[in-house]
C-alpha cells in the first residue's frame, strides 16, 4: 500500500507530520488532493482541549477544496481532474437517520463527521470522500479555492443556526459570538428574514464584519450580562431567537433569560467540557414557556454544498471577507494551525492554498 | 356589587369558603355558573407547594363546564341558558403573542392562564369568561358535563404533548408519568401516529388505562433508571420522542439519554421547585445532537375546544374512563380537592357535578 | 350623524367624490384621518374590471398611514394624535379562522379584507379601524408616511409570496410579474434565502429595480414561453419555487411546467375572470409530482405590521424605491387613481401625501 | 446469463408469461424471490389504460414480500435466507432529490418508481432491489407475508395522503374513493388526528371496512355532487382537508368547492388521461383562498417500511382486513390480475402467496 505525508494530532496538545497509508477508493468513492484547506476552532478543540478524547496520529483537517485524482467505478458525475467542494460532514445517505432527515447522524450520533474523526482528514497529500456523487459538488466556475473552503464548515454551520432558529420575517435575533461561525450565523439570519440582529463580541475586526454582514447592534459582554443588555434594548421583551456561536455552557442561562416565550435557542457551540448545561427554571416559564432549546451538527452532502455555493455565486454572502490570513503550500498547515491556536487580534479565518 | 360564595386558597396550605364579589361582564364577555368542575394536580401545587407563590383568598378551579347566565352586548354566538365548554387557558386573541402563534402567552408569559391565577377560578357560584365568542364552545349535544370538564385541561394539555413532540407515523414514544395528563399524552401520541408507546408508571389503574389508551409497553421506574430500561428495550437506539408528564427536574437527564438524535423532548410538567433543569452534555451530543427540548402551556380558546371535543364525540378518545370519583353539588369541591391531595391508590381524576 | 367627503367607485368604471356618514367608533376601534394613501392595481380591478362585482358608492382605498382621531374606551395602546400604520387586511382575531392560523379569512373567506370591500376605504376624510390594538401599529420614528403606506399591502403581499413558497437557503425562484407586488416578492425571496431569482417582466424601470432588489436574471416573456426560457437557463431542471405576481390564469400552466418535483407555486394574483385555472396533467407528474399549488390573501394585523416595518427600519428592504409618483392633498386621489389606470411607462407606484 | 419465468405486459391490453434474464446483483443490491405478491389498480392502468404508455414485455408487479437469495459484497444488514419487506418505491438515496427531501423523485420525476416501470417487477421467479440496506426491511417476526405485501404500496400511499393533508387534531377530512388506497387514507387520517372522516364510496364491503377503519360518515356520490353533500353536512363550512383516492380529473373541482380556506387537497390518484386538471376560480377564492392543492407519489425506502410496519405490529392498523382474495403459487398471478381487471363486487384486495 502506497504512503503519503499528512499533518496529524500526534497526541494531546501535540501535532506534527507523519507518514500514513494513502486512502483507498471504494466503488462509489473518490480520492482527491487538496487545493485549499482551512483550519477551524474545532481543530484546536481536538488537539488542545480533548474535544474528541485522547487520539494519536489523527490526520487533521475537515475544510478543503480538492481536485479529483481517482473515482470508483460506480461514480457517475465526477472524473479525475474535476475541482470539487466537499463538506466537513459526508453522510451515508442510505442510513436510517438520513432517511429520517438527520443525515449528519447517519449510522451513529454525529456519524456524518468523518474527516479528522473516524478517518483521516484533509491536511494530507490525498483525502478520501465516501459516496462521491452524494457528497461532492463541482467547484463553481470562477470561485476562488480559498473562498470554496468556507463552504466546508463555516457557511453550513453558521447558516444552520438560522435554520435551527426557524427565523421568520421581522424576527429579532441575538447571535452570541462573532467569530467565523457567528459571522455566518449573522448573515444566515439576515438571509432568512431577521430584522434587528444583535451580535455579541468585542474584537474590532469581527465587530466591523458583523455589521457588514447585517448586524444592527453590537453587544459587548464586558459591559454586563448579555441578557440584561438585550432586555434593556428591547423594552424588556427580549428577542425572538438566539443563536449560540461562542461561549461556554453558562451562556444557555443567559439565552433562556433573553428569549421570548415561543422563541428558539439554536446552539452551534461544540460543548467540550462540563457535565451539564443548565436551564434556569423560572425564566424557562416553569417548563411552560415554549422556549425551545436545540443544537445540532451542520447538514452536509452535495445538495447542501450546491445550495450554499449558489448563495456565494449570486452574491448573497461573501465569505471571503472572513479570510484574514492566507498561506501557500501544504507544508504551511502547521503554521496555519499555530495561528488558530495563538489567535492574534487580527485573525478571523486562515486558509492555505496548495 | 353583589356577592357570591367561592372556594379559595386562603393562604399557603389552607383552603376554605369565602364570600367575594360576583364577577362583572364586559362587552365581549360572559358570566357562567358551573355545571361541573374538576380538580387538578396543579390546584394542589398552587395550594400546598407554592406553585404560584404565596396567595391569599384566591378562588380556585380552572376546569369547568358552565351554563351562560349573562353575555356582553357584543357577544354574537352565545346567549343565557347555553351550555358551554371553556378551557383553562382563555387568551387575548388580539395580543402580539397570539398573532405570533403563542396565544397562551398573550400579554405576558403564561398570560392566557387566568382562572385561579390572575382572576377568580370556577369553584364558585359564578365565573367570568373573557372574550366569550373566542374562548367558549357550545357543549356538544349529548356530551356528559363531567366528560366535558376533561376538555378544559386534561385533553388539551396531554394532546399538546403530542404536538410539541411533532409525532410522525411510526414514531416510538416514551410518556413519563401516566396520571391524567400522561394518559391523555399516550392517547394523543397514538392519535398522531405513534407506534410503540412506553408508559412510565406504577399505579395499577393507571397502567391498565394507559394500555387501553394505546400504550404498548409499561415501564416501572422502580426497576431501574428509565433511560436504561428504554435503551435495553430498543436495542440501544432509544425512542424518537419523549413526553414528560410526571417527575421532577431530574427526569430531563433521563429523557436526553433515551431520545435519539433528531428526537424531541416535550415537557408538560409544571416545574415548581429548583433553580435549574439540567441537560447532560455528552448525551446531548456535545450540543450537536439535534435533541430538541421544549415545553409549553396548553393552547386554549374556542377552536381548540371544538377540535378536541370533536375527537370525543367521534369516539377517538374517551376521557370519561379517567373519572374515578364523582361528587354532586358545589359544596363538595372541598372534598374533591382533599382527595386530590390525599391521592388514594384508586384515584385518577375526580369531578363534581353541580 | 356627521358626514364626510370620500372618493368612491360610483358604479362600474365610474369614480367620483361623494358625501357619506363619518364612521362610528366601537369600544375596541379607532377612527383615523389619512396621512398618506396609495393606489393599488386592485383598485383598478375593483372599478374597471368587476373585481368585486358591481358596486355603487363604494369608498375606495386600502393602503394608508393615519393619525388617530378617536379611540374606543377599551383601546389600550393608542390615543388621539398617534401616527399609525394599518394593513389592508384587518382580521377579527377571535374568529375560528384566526385561531386556526388563517386570520385573513376571519368570519368568511377573505373576511379580513374589509377596507373598500365590506366597509368604506381610506380615500376619505376619516377611516375606521376594527380592533385598534390588534390591527394598528405605531409609525416607527422617522419613517416617511409615503414609505409607511407600502406596509399596507405591497410589502405584506409580496413577502407572503416568499412565505407561501417556503423558500429555503439556495432555492432558485421565478417571480412572474415585477410590478410593485412582484418587486416585493423578489425582495422577500432574497430575504428568505433564495439564490438565483428570475424576474419576469419587460418595463425598464421595473427591470432595473428588480435587479436592485436582488433578481439575478430577467426574463422577457416576449422572447418565448417563460417555462421554456427557464428550462433552458437551468439545464432542464426548472426552478425550486415560482411566485405568481402577474399574468392571467394561463400562467399556472407555465408555472407547473417550470417548477421541479417537490416545488411550490405561490399565487399572489387576484384572479378576476375565467371559470377555471388549469393544471397540465403530464407536467404535474400525473398527480404524483409533489408540485404544490397554493395562493392566498396577505396576512394582516399589528404584529405583521411591526415585523415588516422592522425590516424597513433596519434597511433590509427599501420600498421607497418603488414610489415613482407623489401627490399632495386628499383631493389628488382621483389623479392618483387615474395614473394607475393609465399606467404610463415610468409608473411603478404612486402615493398621495395628505 | 441465466433465465427466469416472469409474468408481463406483452403489449397494450395483453399479458402473459415470458422468459427473461435473471436480474444481476450490484455491490449494494439484493436479489430476492417473492414470498407473496399483490396486484394493484395501477397494474390495470399500466396494462389496459396506457398508464405508462405503450410497453412490451414489461414484467409486472410492485407489491411483494421476498426472501433474499443473494446480496452484493457491500450490503451490511441482510444475508441470503432473510425474509424482507420492500416498497414499490426504491429511491437512490444519494440523489439530489432525496437530499432535498423528495426521494421518490430521485434522479428524475417519479424516479423511485422502478419496479414494473424502469426495471422488471416482482411477478417473477426473482426480483432485484437496488440499495438493499436502504430499501429493504426485515419482515417483522410473526407478520403474515400477505399482510406484509400491503406495506409495499397500499399503506404507504394511503398514509401519505394524511401526510400531504397535514392533518391536525380535530380536522374534518373527506376521503374520496374507498378502495384499498382510500381505506388506508381513512385509517391514516384517523391515526393523524382527524375527528370526523367522510368516506365517499358505494360498494358495501368497502363502506363497512371504511367504518371499521374510522370513517364516521359515508357519502354516496350517486345521491348528488359530493361537495353539496359535504356542505350540507357541515353547515356550509366544508371540511378542513380532502384526500383524493378515487375519481377522475373532475373530482378536483368538487374538492376545491368543499374544502375550507386554509385547507389542503391531497391527491393520491394516478391521473392517466386528459390534458388538464381544473381549479374552479371563484371557489378557489380568486386565487386568494389558501386552498393548497398537491399530490405525490408515496415515499419508499427502509425507514418508511420500518415505521409503517411498526404501526401494523402494534395494532394501529390492520391491513389484512382488506385482503378478500388469496391465491397460492406464482402461476396464479394471472388469475389475480384478472380479478383486479374484472373487479367483482366482493373484491377489495387480492394477494398471492408463493
Amino acid at each position: 500500500m502506497s504512503k503519503m505525508k499528512a499533518f496529524a494530532m500526534l497526541g494531546p496538545s501535540e501535532v506534527g507530520w507523519i507518514e500514513v497509508d494513502r486512502p483507498v477508493c471504494g466503488p462509489f468513492d473518490a480520492i482527491c488532493r487538496p487545493l485549499s484547506v482551512a483550519a477551524c476552532t474545532s481543530d484546536i478543540h481536538t488537539v488542545y482541549e480533548n474535544g474528541l478524547g485522547p487520539r494519536t496520529d489523527l490526520v487533521l483537517g475537515h475544510e478543503a477544496v480538492g481536485e479529483v485524482i481517482e473515482v470508483g467505478p460506480l461514480v457517475k458525475d465526477f472524473k479525475p481532474g474535476d475541482k470539487i467542494l466537499v463538506a466537513a460532514v459526508t453522510p451515508n445517505w442510505s442510513s436510517a437517520q438520513a432517511q429520517d432527515g438527520y443525515s449528519m447522524h447517519s449510522d451513529q450520533p454525529l456519524g456524518g463527521f468523518k474527516f479528522a474523526n473516524t478517518k483521516a482528514g484533509s491536511f494530507a497529500e490525498f483525502f478520501h470522500v465516501n459516496d462521491a456523487d452524494g457528497n461532492m459538488a463541482h467547484l463553481p466556475e470562477g470561485m476562488d479555492v480559498g473562498v470554496g473552503a468556507m463552504l466546508a464548515d463555516m457557511i453550513p454551520t453558521g447558516f444552520h443556526g438560522a435554520e435551527l432558529a426557524e427565523i421568520k420575517f421581522g424576527d429579532t435575533v441575538c447571535v452570541v459570538g462573532i467569530g467565523p461561525v457567528g459571522l455566518m450565523a449573522v448573515r444566515g439570519a439576515v438571509l432568512h428574514g431577521a430584522s434587528r440582529v444583535f451580535g455579541v463580541g468585542t474584537r474590532q475586526n469581527c465587530v466591523d464584519l458583523a455589521k457588514t454582514y447585517g448586524a444592527t447592534d453590537i453587544i459587548n459582554y464586558k459591559n454586563g450580562p448579555i441578557d440584561q443588555q438585550i432586555l434593556e434594548l428591547t423594552n424588556g421583551l427580549g428577542v425572538d431567537k438566539v443563536i449560540l456561536a461562542g461561549g461556554t455552557n453558562d451562556v444557555f442561562v443567559q439565552a433562556v433569560k433573553m428569549v421570548k416565550p415561543g422563541g428558539i435557542i439554536a446552539n452551534l457551540i461544540y460543548l467540550d467540557s462540563g457535565d451539564y448545561i443548565q436551564i434556569p427554571r423560572i425564566e424557562w416559564g416553569l417548563g411552560m414557556g415554549h422556549k425551545t432549546i436545540r443544537g445540532g451538527l451542520m447538514p452536509g452532502g452535495r445538495r447542501r454544498l450546491e445550495r450554499l455555493a449558489s448563495l456565494v455565486t449570486t452574491g448573497r454572502v461573501d465569505p471571503g471577507l472572513m479570510i484574514t490570513h492566507k498561506y501557500h503550500g501544504l507544508d504551511k498547515v502547521d503554521e496555519m494551525l499555530q495561528i488558530m491556536h495563538d489567535k492574534p487580534a487580527d485573525l478571523i479565518k486562515p486558509v492555505t492554498i496548495i
